[in-house]
């Protein structure tokens, strides 16, 4: 490649709120066993949704309700994981390498540390680009704090091809 | 140009309370018929806001209080696009061109997506570069869930020239 | 160098309550007078730790809790701006050089403009590379509008050497 690589930045936000009823928590491409889910009608992983946000943002191509709303009954109810990958491939299809994912979630629940490089493989392969999630605590504040929902923050690189 | 060119990150935050009064919607550059409008001195546009932030941010030159405080009255009660113009010419007369400006509000309303061509359209007019915007919720939590203000989350990209 | 460089992104955030009892207040690397401090096993410097956590998050080397948590007790109570020194090492010594770090901090006090070069200078200079920070308040909405707590959001900018 000649001249210089210009890359475009992104930022994706999604929040859940914790189910009233049981269901299986999936965050970050992960099933966290024993932890009380998120609610949605997908299957509310905030971390996967917020990197789809980003790379869309990145991009200029929209943003998950732009791609994965009622346009398209395929993706109801799909997986975090699964709606990276797509997400991916429009971002790509629309002319874009994906550099990097940086993803922050903010939230109680669950403690992320042990199964953090288990995530990072699970996502970066949805991707097929880097994707590095992190996790913080709210020092009680707000409803991260009060355990009612979990935000992730994400950040994405995209380089025009 | 030779040489490697080296990005900046910014980083930009704003947010507004909806207005307990009548007053007309501005958010990302456009104009909300039917919506009620944020609160502020200003005309509270959040999602332009935050773009001049994050372009400050990015160049190391302040923030929206540096630049558009009491020291500048002729900038009292701009609007945000007007803002958004003379942020992107402190930004290239401080030596950095502006490489792209992505914005993500967090709210109930408006419903974006319809528009989101024509906000993109204006703000990037403004900027002089690629500004993108998009939308999400917040599932019902924090202050945006119960429709109490909107919050905008913006990331800048800008280059030493 | 040959070849292009590619950067990577990387988000930090991090929120710390008021403090009951009465301690100092450190934030972006400097002691506040006159301020009620924010609370913390450390010194709950919310801006400084951000940053750390978006480095981290750019190299993909994981979080504040992955490298100061107890299995080092040598950081126990350690500054903020020690913390963004060793951050930076590690960094480093992953592979790793800094563009650049940028924080926005959302709080009612303190009044930070007045400030906002001598703390640049700080954080810079424990980084090793460009540090600005930028103050919004979120216009009395949240617990930051309250002035239950304060929340610093970083972007970084980190290319592999």
């Amino acid at each position: 490649m000649s001249g210089p690589v210009i890359p475009r930045t992104g930022v994706g936000i999604d929040a859940h709120a914790v189910a009233d009823e049981e269901r299986p928590m999936m965050l970050a491409g992960l099933h966290w066993p024993g932890e009380r889910g998120l609610a949605g009608h997908s299957d509310a992983d905030a971390v996967a949704h917020a990197a789809c946000d980003a790379l869309f943002s990145a991009a200029g191509i929209g943003d998950l309700g732009t791609h994965f709303g009622t346009s398209r009954p395929e993706f109801a109810g799909a997986s975090g994981v699964r709606l990276l990958v797509e997400a991916a491939r429009l971002v790509r299809e629309a002319g874009f390498e994906i550099g990097n994912v940086a993803v922050q979630f903010v939230g109680n629940r669950p403690k992320f540390g042990p199964r953090r490089e288990e995530a990072n493989a699970v996502l970066s392969e949805a991707a097929g680009a880097p994707v590095t999630v992190t996790a913080t605590t709210s020092d009680g504040l707000g409803y991260e704090g009060a355990g009612a929902g979990i935000t992730a923050y994400a950040s994405a690189l995209v380089y025009a091809v």
